[in-house]
This record gives C-alpha cells, sequence and structure tokens, in this order.
C-alpha cells in the first residue's frame, strides 16, 4: 500500500493536505514543502533505503535528501528559496519511493517569514528578504530535554522577551547542575545492561533512530520560529559524561546522525548549525574530527544554513575554514575593556558572535556568577565594537533542580535580560550595524552611516561630555563642517532614552576629530553604563 | 676564461679564497658558502642565464638558485643547516657554469652564530641552535638609504641599544618627513625624461639589475648580523608616490626582482621576509596580488625563513596562510588595555608581532607622538599576553631633515628604548616565553613555566599587592599548597629590580587563586608600570 502525502508549513502552522500528487499546493517562500510515502519496509528502513528528491524551480535545481520518519513513512522536506512553480522526482533504490514527481506553487513570504538569516557585508547578518538581523541570544542549552511543562514556560518567556536566537543542543546534557532524565532518545534501546556498580546502562541501537525524539525536536524548532527566534542548534557537546554516551559514538554513527539531522531539519528556515559546544571538552575527538563532521554537515545541507562550532574558554577554532559562516566564541577577554571586541573582525572577515562570555547568575563557579550590570555591559562592549554577544543566565536559588535557564530555560531571574531587549530596539531603530568610526583609535564611538553614532562609556562616569566625533567614519562618509547633530543620553542601565535640549554644530577637524563650534558640552549624570545616540538633523 | 672563486663567511667576516674547485673549505652551519664563477656573456646576463646549484649533505638536499653580480661573476651562495661534508654540482643552460663539482666542510657555529631563527611552541621563536629567541625589534625603514655616516652612527647606536630586530626596507622611501635620495638604485637607468612639470622622471631598466645596489644591502644586514640583530627585510611599500615607480613596477617584475633578491639573500641567516609594510596602501595590488608574491618569495626560498606581512592600521592580512610564519601587524588596540594582547594568540595558532603600534616621538601626527612611558607600556602589554611589540621612534627637532630614527635611523632621541632593553634582559634570565597563567581571566599574570611568574600592573597605581596566584598555570604544572616564592618588585620605567624582603607560601587554591598562607600583601611605591617578578624559592 502506497499513498502520497504533501504537506506544508506557513510559519509554524503546520495544515496537512490529503491530496493526490498533481495537485498544486501553495508553500511560502522559505517555508517547508513535505513529501510524505507510505511504504512498509522489510529491512532496516534508516540503512537500507536511498531516498532523495530533485526539485527544479525556475533557475535551480536542488537534490534533498529523505529520511524515515517511523510508522512506515519516508519523507523529504524542501525549503524553497524562490517563489514560482517547482517541480520534483524523487529517486530511490526502493521501487515504490522512487521516480514519484509532482509540483508546488512557491508564493511570497507573509508575516514574520523573513527567511533564512546569512551573512550580509562582511561582519553582519540579514535575512533573505534584506531585513537586518541583528542577533542577540540566549542559552538553553537543554531546555528540550525538560518536563513538558518547563519548555511551555521557556516559550512563554522567550516570547515575552527580546531574544531572537537561542542556543540549544540536540542530545540532552548532564551535568552537576542538570541532571534531569529526559522522555525521549534520539536512538532506540538495543539492551539495558548493568555497570558494576550495578546501574542500568542503556546500550543504543544505533541502526535505529527514534523519530519521536526528532520530531519533539522540530516541534520546539517551529516554536521558536513562530516566535522570530533563531534555534542555534548544537550537534555535539561534552556534557555526557557516560550517562548516555551520545558524546562519544562511533564516527560512522556521529557522520550518520549528521546525514539524518539534515535531512530532517535543514528544511527549517530559523536553524543554525553549531557543530559543538566547548569542541575541545569532547575527549578524543581531534580538530580534524571535527573539520570532517563540518564538512559532512556542510555537503548535507542544500541552503547554507549558516555554521560555526564553539569551544571552552579561549578555545578558537579555524574559523578561517569556508564551512563555517560566523565565529562563535566563548571568551569574555574582547568584551572585558575597551579595545577588545573588534579585534577579532580584522582577523576572520566574518560576523564575531562572543556565544559564551559568562552567565547572569549567582552560581559559584566564576563563569555563572556575573552581575546583570556586567552582562549587560558585555553585550553593548560587543556592539561597539562591531561584533555580537549572547546573554545566558545561571540562577540557582535551592538546588540544581532549580530551573536554571542557561541548560533549562523555565523564566528569568536576572536582569540583564531585559536591558538586552532595550538593546535590541535601539539597533533597530537604527539605520544598520554598527561598526567603529575610527577603528583602534576611539574604543568608544561606533557608527552605523552618515550622521549616526552611537557612543558608549561603558563603566566611566562622567558629569560631562565635550561633543567631539572622529574625523574618520568607518567605511562611512565623513562629518563635514557645518553639519548639526542631536543627542540623546541614552542610559543603559536604567532603559531610558533623554533627547538633550540643544544641537550641536562641528566645524573643521581639529587634530583627528570634529567639536562643536563652540565647544559645547553634554552634561551627563555621573553613573555608569550610559551611551549616547547622536544623529544628523537640520 | 673562467675562474672558480669560493667564498665563505664565518659570522659576518668575509675571508675570500681562490682555490682550485677540489680545495676543502670549512664553512660554519648557518654560515654562507659562496661559488663564484667569472664568465663573459653576450647578451643579458640577468635575463639569458640560468643557474643554480644542487648541494647534498648527510641526508638532504637542497637545489639553490645563483644570480648575476655584475663584473662578468656568476653567484651562488648557500648556508648549510646541517654540519659534515656537503657536495655540490652546478646546472645551467651556459655551459661554463654547467656541471661545475666541489665540496666544502661545515663545522660547527661559533660565537653569536645561532642559526636562523624559527617558529618555536606555536607562539614563539628559536634559533636553530635551540636558544631562545625573544623578538624585540626596533624600526628603520630606510636606513640603508641615509648618507653612509648616518648608515654608520644608526650601526653604533643599534650596538649600544638592546634590539635584536630592525625592519627595514629595500627600496628607498619616499614621504614628508623622508625625501633623502638614495646614492643607489636596485635597477640601471634607461633613460631620464621630463615630467609635464619639467622635472626629471628616470626610466628604470627593469630587465638590469643593479649589483651595487643590493651589495650595499647585503653588507647591512651582515652589519646587524655582527651586532646579533635580525634583519626584517621589507621587500614592498607604498612610500614611493611616482618619485621611483618601485611600489607601481608590472607584476612580472615584481616578481623577478623576488627571484633576484632571493637568490641573492636567502643565505643570510638573519634574513626574514616582510613581503610589505602597509600592505593595503600599496595601490592596484590586491590581496591575490600578495598571495602570489608570498608564494613566489617561499618558493624561492630553500630555508624557509621567518615571512609575514604587515598593513596599515588594523588591516590584517590571512595570517593563517601557510606562507606567513608569524603574524605581524599594526595595530595598537590589543596592547591599550587588557585583555587585548592574547586575542590574536587564540585565533592565528602562530607568533604574534605587533609590529607597528605607534611611535614614541613628537609628531603632529597621532601615530608619531606616544610618550616614551606609552611606548614602552605597549611593549609590556604585549609580553604580558605572550605577544611581542616592536619599538619605533619619531622624534622631530628642527624639520624632516632631522634622523628621524622610525625612517632614518641615526641617534635614539627618546627614553623607551632603555626600557625595551631592560625588559628583554628580564626575558633573558627567565625560564622562557610568558603566557597568561589564567587565560581571559587574569590579564595581569604570566606564567613562564613552573614556579617563575610575571604580574604587570601597567598603569595602576597601588600601594600594596595581597599576594595571590591563580591556580591555573597555562600549560604547566599548577602550583602546589606549601610552595614557597620571592618576589621582586620591578619598577619598569626607574628600570629597578628590588627583592621583597619577605618570602610567601601558597595554601589550598580559594576561589581559583593561591593566597599566602597568612594573607600577606607585597608593599607597592604607588607609582605605574610597576611589575613583581615571582619566582618559586626553597
Amino acid at each position: 500500500m502506497k499513498t502520497l502525502r504533501m504537506l506544508f508549513f506557513a510559519q509554524s502552522m503546520i495544515v496537512l493536505s490529503f491530496l493526490t500528487s498533481h495537485a498544486q499546493q501553495r508553500v511560502e517562500q522559505w517555508g517547508r514543502f513535505e513529501i510524505a510515502i507510505h511504504h512498509t519496509h522489510t529491512g532496516n528502513p534508516f540503512l537500507d533505503v536511498r531516498f532523495s528528491a530533485t526539485f527544479t524551480g525556475k533557475d535551480t535545481t536542488y537534490t534533498v535528501a529523505g529520511f524515515y520518519d517511523g510508522n512506515n513513512t519516508f519523507k523529504i522536506r524542501f525549503m524553497p528559496q524562490q517563489t514560482g512553480t517547482w517541480k520534483y522526482t524523487t529517486s530511490s533504490n526502493v521501487s515504490e519511493l522512487n521516480n514519484e514527481t509532482g509540483s508546488f506553487e512557491c508564493v511570497k513570504a507573509t508575516g514574520n517569514n523573513h527567511g533564512m538569516v546569512k551573512v550580509s557585508d562582511t561582519y553582519n547578518f540579514k535575512y533573505a528578504d534584506g531585513k537586518q538581523y541583528y542577533p542577540f541570544g540566549t542559552t538553553a542549552y537543554a531546555w528540550t530535554h525538560m518536563a513538558q511543562g518547563v519548555q511551555d514556560l521557556t516559550l512563554r518567556t522567550l516570547k515575552n522577551a527580546g531574544f531572537n536566537k537561542v542556543r540549544m543542543c540536540v542530545f540532552p546534557k548532564n551535568y552537576d547542575l542538570v541532571r534531569e532524565e529526559p522522555e525521549l532518545y534520539p536512538f532506540l534501546v538495543k539492551e539495558v545492561k548493568k555497570d558494576p556498580g550495578g546501574n542500568d546502562l542503556t546500550v543504543w541501537d544505533y541502526n535505529q533512530f527514534n523519530p519521536l525524539f526528532f520530531q519533539h525536536l522540530e516541534k520546539r524548532i517551529d516554536d521558536l520560529s513562530a516566535l522570530g527566534i533563531e534555534a542555534d542548534v548544537i550537534l555535539f557537546h561534552p556534557y555526557d559524561r557516560g550517562r548516555w554516551g551520545f558524546d562519544s559514538m562511533p564516527e560512522d554513527i556521529n557522520i550518520r546522525y549528521i546525514h539524518y539531522l539534515t535531512a530532517r531539519i535543514s528544511s527549517f528556515r530559523n536553524v543554525w548549525w553549531s557543530l559543538a559546544n566547548e569542541f575541545d571538552y569532547v575527549r578524543h575527538r581531534s580538530r580534524a574530527d571535527w573539520d570532517l563532521l563540518a564538512k559532512t554537515v556542510v555537503d548535507s545541507d542544500p541552503y547554507r544554513h549558516l555554521c560555526s562550532i564553539h569551544g571552552s574558554t579561549a578555545q578558537y577554532f579555524e574559523y578561517w575554514k569556508p564551512e563555517f559562516t560566523h565565529v562563535s566564541i566563548q571568551d569574555e577577554a574582547p568584551v572585558t575593556n575597551f579595545g577588545g571586541a573588534a579585534i577579532l573582525r580584522n582577523a576572520y572577515f566574518k560576523p564575531i558572535i562572543y556565544d559564551e562570555v559568562g552567565y547572569e547568575g549567582n552560581l559559584r563557579n566564576r563563569w555563572g556568577r556575573y552581575s546583570g550590570e556586567e552582562m549587560a555591559y558585555s553585550v553593548w562592549m560587543g556592539l561597539i565594537g562591531g561584533t555580537y554577544v549572547t546573554h545566558g543566565e545561571s540562577f540557582m536559588f535551592r538546588d540544581h533542580r532549580d530551573t536554571i535557564f542557561w541548560a533549562k530555560g523555565g523564566e528569568f531571574k536576572g536582569t540583564s535580560w531585559k536591558r538586552v531587549a532595550f538593546l535590541r530596539k535601539i539597533m533597530e531603530e537604527g539605520p544598520g550595524p554598527l561598526e567603529l568610526a575610527d577603528i583602534s583609535r576611539d574604543h568608544h564611538t561606533a557608527t552605523a552611516g552618515k550622521g549616526y553614532y552611537i557612543v558608549y562609556f561603558g563603566k566611566e562616569m562622567n558629569d560631562t561630555w565635550l561633543f567631539d566625533l572622529p574625523d574618520k567614519n568607518g567605511r562611512f562618509e565623513r562629518p563635514k563642517p557645518g553639519t548639526r547633530f542631536r543627542v540623546e543620553i541614552i542610559d543603559t542601565w536604567d532603559m531610558t532614552i533623554q533627547p538633550y535640549p540643544i544641537t550641536f554644530e562641528v566645524t573643521r577637524v581639529i587634530d583627528y576629530r570634529l567639536y562643536d563650534k563652540d565647544f559645547k558640552k553634554v552634561r551627563l549624570p555621573l553613573k555608569p553604563y550610559m551611551a549616547l545616540r547622536i544623529t544628523e538633523t537640520r
């Protein structure tokens, strides 16, 4: 028996249509088109069956791998990049799955569907439709492995916060502070043995994925998509420690897992690939091994999602390699003092994300006890240098059963998350990404184009600021004498923006700077974490 | 007529011996063996003649290019890397230069001949004989193009300073502050035309090198070698501005020039290749063009001298490429505040040299008006982060005819050069190169192994320092509770080292740090630029 189903997804809404293969479906650009074919395979459907489809649009062709989704169902998912008619033909070593043809109509995206996020102007990001994307991420490594109620709470929290990216692991996490047993596992169980201590030890059947595990992950990625949040999906991490063994699978299983995962979720427009969290803590895996895994991911992804890899403190990968679209680093050094953040832009010619600079929290570990002020300061320090910093929270009030957001999600308990939302709003109101106006010479003044500056004072407390702008203006046009500027005082902590009552007019360049013609000053409230927004006016 | 001469160089002393081809010469390891053959070539000896030799030692073979040195003399120079007998056979398309054979005996190096400097333990340098080399360089871009008296003065100055590397250009320099006409040019003159303004315009005969120009350069490189100074030879730079045109030669002439230069001076053990100064200011030359030139240098250098390329402020090259042995950057940002210097170690996995962070001087330009304190501070800031910073001086007291050391050499007029010598002495007394003991967390404490720390306070002024060391100790063994340490107070500006009268004994780790068992403090003089040397004692 064989039925052909097509599914399409508008935003995160899933609309199932049972139709004949020749009906013309409508799928949004960067939406998801799915072919599902029922077929009862005698043998191992994960290993024996090769299944793919070729999709041809106006001027491009994609070959997309399929996968076995359990219940005698084989699927192929496709994310159309262009509008218009797409035709497909399946290919398989199983005749029932082979040479199925059909087509669908790809229509313009609607609502908050802006397409995949891609690298833009070397150091930044845009959605496929051209809308600027500034990554303001947070971290919830194992949130999809918590109790359903906690997962739902996490989504509600994220809905009301200002984050547009979440770093999250495929595999569950085993750590002093995260001991929850997940409900679902990525593989079926082969047997349960006793370890020398008499405890149960699960032996996985690496020949059989557990589709329910992946369906759940997919639902959560779609849930994030509905909130406009990118899923920075972490494929491997070291925090298993012999409990499940997903950090120490044989290399061929790692590769099989990548093939299966990419076949399933490459068509999800909000997916980013993060090869690993703290790659260097994964035992017995060399940088060359990671290279192979990274190549496997990229070669298996028809759409070239954003892709990076993340190490422990100050352990950088060779981010210049073509597999990596951006830099994802654990390091607080570049955002601790002025002058650090921009250095890695100069080095890599790719967007820089400091994906772990520490966490706002109250843990004993130094990585988990930043004040809210320090966390918010770090995010600002990155932004001013033309880079991006990911937020995280690690508050534990009782014991490890607390929902520490960093790993489990739940609710935010800190103070910085609101400041990140405030900053995101400022960025999204601005004309574009920031970069230092006078690189290496002025670490406080960022520009986003002609006549737009953000000056950040960090921990400095000033009662006045002599109005002066650098003559240099990044890659943009320099300010002309006679230009008038208005100033707003941003209290990055109290989240206020106060227009300053007077305007300033710059005169000729004096020693690399432009001052107001009367050398007027801006009065400041002698508090830390102040910034200025300076915009050209008439 | 054909005569065969062999020349060998012990240190910088040149001993000429007129001998038959079968005599056994003695040349020091990393010294220079030279074959010189007289032959009158009818045609262009620079273009028509291919000339090389194969040198075979115990277990290695080198093929070395020869060159035409004028006066009907063709030469091949060779730097033996191992002791023992070396045999050679020449090869040429000119029968008189072809198939000449001979041998020489390579003997152990003596005196200050430690061989070529090579990369050691990823981030640092050693001479070929294993002696550690810490680059403490200075800058005299066009010193070999000044009047002879100034050149001699430069050498006397360098003899009495503490520098062991000089950045210097092959081509002369034309800049507001450097207008001296050189005595020698790398090419012969084809004709002298008048430019539209009626001024003389020299047209070079790119088909004919001027051997005298290169012989002079070689003498100066040997002069530096005699002083134990490496010559960081800059092959191209933008500061020509239409005066001679050496910044805008056709690409095939650039490559011919590299072949000629490398044939002449690859055998000089103290040569480093710097492809360019401020590569990005050279007009009409892309990064791909620089790639080709870098490959040409490396392919033409049988010994693989250190090789890098240098851009303008914050313009980094792709230093991960295999042609580059180390990073040579113009950027003050990494050494301005704590936390910056080590970042590029993490990124590149190569030694980092900040080869232009600014100059101590009194120019109007901001790059040329550092105080001596700031220059010395920059060098210390680099060292503490496990990187190296090059010194430079730009004092002008009257006008551009002043000998500004930065370009011309002459005498030092500043104050930082002595502090660099003082720091070099400290480094050379220590057990090895520095690295941060607790990377990204403690930017002040560098380690050079078990029981050896340098703590640098920079501009901070402290009246006490609570004795505490990080638990982490870079790649070295961590300090054990019960270990006793003595402390010396280093005044990096006044150049004093004062032993502290009491010893300290560390106890167990408390929150990532080891304190003295009685929480004893070190009394400090409340001055900036202080450092501590902390060494294990019994």
